[in-house]
């Protein structure tokens, strides 16, 4: 009998405490009781994106916030540019073309992170963008973009830049404000250790001025009615209010913990994992590893289908594969939310146990004791 | 001290099996286990709706499913109608105008149902419609529309019937293939005895040929997507699936007491409520009242706004009062869900003693014994 360790980036364990405040009773969403909560929320999740602006709270996926992002922003005909380096670069640039924009699509080679300075170019050449949409890790690839160089850049221009920081909030230094990011997409199943089902996006004085100019190309979600709504602390429909709740406990405990120590600790683990790696004579896909979620190339000989399979079917530990053109090619570990170092140890020497029954020239232990290693420092 | 009790028309009780299964470690949905689940839902949500055609579960508010029933089906410049007997009639018609559709308002006075002759009447004057959207049960006047009878009408022609089933299906008998209605919305937080959090959406072959026909206005509440995803048990975003597991043993439990006995127990319970009412020398709000929700008129001297106060405040009990031109005109009790008949004697019971305290002369347990006649009933 193996315990179930999650590891795929989302979704994440979530803390006993929270779950616990899944199986409340349920209560309604228009009192004062639940206008507190949102309230409560919406100022935990400033303080994780680091920003003075509304956080406004959808009933949905990462993806919901990500259209969120699109549709109020881009009108018909508009250019925006779609940041390509993974799949989920993808999913901008079809979102742009649902709403009709004129998406540049910039295709980056997965592994790699486009430089401020790629971007600064692209901004010459279209000076007409209304906006810039990237990743700030792309979580297929598991490559960190540096967003503070690249807001850096772009705050020079009229151009917005906007932030999936589905795989990045919670987990990556990341202070919306300062570097001056427009717009901040986030989902809940991730860094912020709950369950899938909310998303949250905020949006720069900057980025409110086109929004307010803007025909909105979509109803659900819509950000004047979420902006004209959380004034009153309420959301414009029905909101999955018993998540909210729960939701409390998680970024309270991201709270007392401090969102430094949480991204120092996150980025310890991900140290760890590479040193093990290393030490195991593997070697990482990206070229810009980020933080929050490592892949390791599948050395050769071994069944890079059957090496996460492995260690999930025999013991209980479930990494995530490549998708797409990496499929069978990378194995990938989330170092997102609530996870310590003596999981991150059990992931190593699962990795090692798997690797060993797929042929591959294990030295038990040695991935092990790299990461402890690293985790052992002050 | 009193226990919570939810009588508004949504959120509802959830039973507390399903409450557990929420606070269950999370879980992997690119798994076979979640495939599994996913198949099931969609099975049982078949059996609710009462159809063949694949029920796809969103991630959302019902409003999200409502997106999806215009986005997908009417194009811009479209001819589409929308029925306004309420706040939720309003809903569609400004959906209709996000996306560009032609929107015919038809204004039905609030408290009445529009009549299949009307539509009739309607569909032969407006031919080249697209889609007629309407509710099964007008939540803010709780009033039942026959959707038999106008599913029969607009059958005979090209136009497609939408209906917002989301304080109908589950609560009012409804079968969509047999009555002929082309697409279905339904929230989780009403009937489905769950948390608010997920919709579902079901559409007929000839909403299909349509949706095929069309190009998506919307990119998250895209049904194609949906549709291929469902091929292989999936969802296009990742989904709540701790809600997914979760709302299995809500739908297994209307399963096992049949979905007819469901129906005639929620009819039976808005029976006794308005037997009560009457009574109680109180009357109806609508001259259609549906057995989903019951709308009373507050009487003639009784603050009508502080009426569901005092019930929640002092007594736990949680009605909900009237919305837009109703405000302090109503109070609604929901006959939905996870509520049998004790509860319901409770809500009159509270209804009597807050009248009371707000100067109404009321004759303590008339209604009680009026709606235990009823709920005595073999």
């Amino acid at each position: 009998m193996y315990k179930t360790r999650l590891f795929a980036p989302g979704p994440t364990p979530v803390p006993e405490e929270t779950l616990l405040e899944l199986a409340r009773p349920m209560f309604h969403h228009r009192t004062g009781e639940y206008r507190k909560m949102l309230g409560q929320l919406t100022a935990d999740m400033q303080y994780l994106l680091q920003t003075k602006q509304p956080v406004f709270t959808i009933t949905g996926s990462g993806s919901a916030a990500m259209e969120a992002a699109v549709a109020n922003v881009v009108a018909k005909g508009e250019k925006m540019i779609a940041v390509r380096a993974g799949k989920f670069g993808e999913r901008w640039s079809e979102l742009g073309k649902t709403f009709g924009a004129k998406v540049v699509d910039v295709d980056v080679a997965w592994g790699t992170a486009i430089t401020p300075k790629e971007v600064e170019a692209l901004l010459k050449q279209h000076p007409d963008t209304v906006a810039l949409y990237t990743q700030h890790c792309e979580t297929s690839t598991a490559t960190v973009f540096d967003i503070e160089g690249i807001a850096k850049v772009v705050g020079k221009t009229s151009t917005l830049l906007v932030v999936d920081g589905i795989t990045g909030v919670g987990a990556l230094p990341f202070t919306m404000d300062s570097w001056g990011v427009d717009i901040t997409v986030v989902g809940s199943q991730k860094a912020l250790m709950l369950p899938a089902g909310l998303a949250f996006i905020a949006c720069s004085e900057k980025a409110w001025k086109k929004i307010d100019a803007t025909a909105p190309g979509a109803y659900y979600n819509n950000l004047k009615a979420y902006k004209k709504s959380l004034a009153a602390w309420d959301n414009p429909w029905t909101p999955a209010n018993a998540m909210v709740r729960a939701a409390l406990k998680s970024t309270g405990m991201i709270r007392s913990e401090t969102i430094e120590k949480v991204w120092s600790e996150t980025r310890r683990r991900a140290e760890a994992l590479r040193a093990a790696a290393k030490a195991l004579g593997l070697t990482l896909y990206s070229e810009s590893p980020s933080d929050s979620v490592t892949a390791i190339n599948v050395p050769a000989g071994v069944d890079g289908e059957a090496l996460p399979k492995v260690m999930a079917n025999e013991f209980g530990l479930r990494a995530a594969g490549g998708q797409s053109q990496l499929k069978g090619k990378i194995v990938r570990f989330s170092h997102m939310g609530y996870t310590d170092a003596f999981d991150l140890l059990a992931a190593v020497a699962a990795l090692e146990m798997a690797l060993g029954k797929l042929g591959y020239k294990t030295d038990y232990g040695a991935g092990v004791a790299a990461a402890q290693k690293v985790l052992a420092r002050g």
